[in-house]
């Protein structure tokens, strides 16, 4: 039942990536930790509440670690990408708060969803909130052009929340709307946390090019196969309810794909459960049968793989180091995660 | 039924403030709308929709042309005055869409509320689009000391909207704790219009103090009359519906008020319609009738005049001038709007 990964290399490829960049990166990573800490506090009370628990449930971090994984590998000396790593997070918070409200989801990262235990109200205002707090430190910085790539960034990830909104139960969406998808709603955070990072430290165009493009394709990596995960029994141990984007109707590549290769009573399978959504008990099962009869999985990975090689080459102008391994290694890590 | 507004001076005065205002910024207020209109572009159909569909409903436009004639009674030269009155404008809007689903709202100034058209989860998304598009105006502008100013304030006005939030239905608000949302959710947005004015012209500290604290003062005087007037029967001419406040159980100074000077039945009463939000046919009636009875949505425009009266005496230290003339009659037409 679990995604098969096609693997050109061991099964593990990649698997210490995110403890290597850790350790990399983990003393300004608990610089950034305690920084946004801090900037939580609030006289209203329900505000640190509320922020504190999506924040301390934590995730990864990956967005956050990008920013200063960018600053390392161009050698940046400064202090300022600690402050534009945590608007980076704050940036990424503010959107889950309002995602869980806009997908009415009950679990976030394996917690009840803030919007279960303070309300959709707070959720939308504490994301106000954390996205003012994150401009504010972005403006502390006071590098304007990393403003305006994390101000564009914004706008981009609204415009592509938006965009699945409309796509959402259209089952004829295709390949390239889903991945206008993608680059807006996950891919354009990734670039901008990686390009800032070159940006703050005065760095060349090809570089801070170089960055923001390894950025951008590592999120369309990580979204693609985190679409392939939602189909997957394994997804349990993510903290995410397996099956959410099957329950909400999502468009995701695995549909897509199952969708076009379908034949005319899959593709009414599709139509009932997603763009109808009406659902019954084994439809999941009945819906990841009929991706794996038509390898829909496999290359949603694949795919997912091809953008994973384009983020590795975009640091090839860089010079060997410690840093560019563990940044390539972690493409690896995101593209094999599926186990 | 209707509000008695004590005037000290002749009923009218101010009455035409809006129009003289409108006649010294109007060339400029063009710009600023025309400036949002081409910044609501997207690919993304439902975004500019959705978005027109508020910004095009109007309102009076008052934040923006703060900004103008603040930036026209120091004298400022440039064209970037334009730009920020837009961004202020934008994020006032965002917070309208994030407040209407937040109060759950059917109508917004006098129009079928965004929420009630294209849903909730839309009103979210293009909400935070527009603050992401505001804080990229700003940034074009390229001042860092306006830049802080904005941001700030967007921190503030969400805070302000989860303390409302907090404090809803909470019969025992003092006057105080309701000044402290009103200075965050409405008058720190005025002050920062009119500061940047100052801002972006490089005046002296002493010119920009003096203007956000005309905008502060005039923002909770607004809020003030407002608030009387959200139980008066001729709110109705306003496009909002009469009585929100009473049935969404916000404790508004008119209520606080109420309550403080209240006997233990009517006490009673506030708590049953407010704090328990069981309200009957009748209600709204009886809610004015005791306000009346005690004074209080007088006393509210009373203490709204007090605060108009620090907005005008802040400016002061500018020559006398057809603007300054013209901000010192909007704050009469603010605080005697009631009719």
């Amino acid at each position: 039942m679990g995604v098969v990964v096609p693997l050109e290399s061991d099964r593990g490829e990649g698997s210490d990536a995110v403890e290597r960049l850790t350790e990399l990166v983990g003393a300004d990573m608990d610089r950034v930790t305690d920084l946004i800490l801090s900037r939580l506090a609030s006289q209203v009370e329900m505000v640190p509440e509320l922020a504190g628990h999506i924040v301390e449930s934590g995730g990864k971090r990956l967005r956050p670690m990008m920013t200063l994984a960018a600053a390392s590998i161009v050698g940046y000396q400064g202090t300022d990408h600690v402050k534009l790593a945590a608007a980076v997070e704050l940036m990424h918070t503010a959107t889950l708060l309002h995602d869980d409200v806009v997908d009415e989801s009950d679990l976030r990262r394996g917690k009840e969803a803030a919007r279960k235990i303070w309300g959709n109200q707070a959720s939308v205002l504490v994301g106000d909130f954390l996205l003012g707090r994150a401009f504010k430190m972005m403006v502390e910085v006071g590098s304007l052009k990393a403003l305006d790539i994390l101000s564009t960034s914004a706008c981009v990830i609204a415009e592509g929340e938006v965009l699945q909104l409309a796509t959402t139960k259209d089952t004829r969406t295709t390949e390239d709307a889903y991945l206008q998808v993608v680059n807006a709603k996950t891919a354009a955070l990734f670039a901008a946390a990686t390009e800032v990072g070159a940006v703050i430290a005065d760095r060349p165009d090809s570089e801070q090019a170089a960055l923001s493009s390894y950025g951008r394709n590592l999120g369309i990596a990580f979204q693609l196969v985190d679409d392939a995960l939602d189909y997957s029994g394994r997804q349990a141990t993510l903290g995410k309810t397996v099956g959410d984007d099957f329950r909400e109707g999502k468009l995701t590549l695995p549909v897509v794909l199952a969708y076009r290769r379908g034949t005319a009573d899959e593709r009414q399978f599709w139509e009932r459960t997603l763009r109808d959504g009406d659902q019954n008990d084994g439809d999941m099962e009945q819906a990841i049968a009929i991706m794996e009869s038509h390898g829909c999985l496999d290359d949603t990975i694949g795919r997912a793989r091809h953008y994973g090689a384009i983020a590795c080459d975009a640091l090839a102008i860089f010079p060997e180091s410690d840093m560019r391994d563990v940044l390539i290694s972690l493409v690896h890590f995101c593209v094999n995660r599926s186990y």
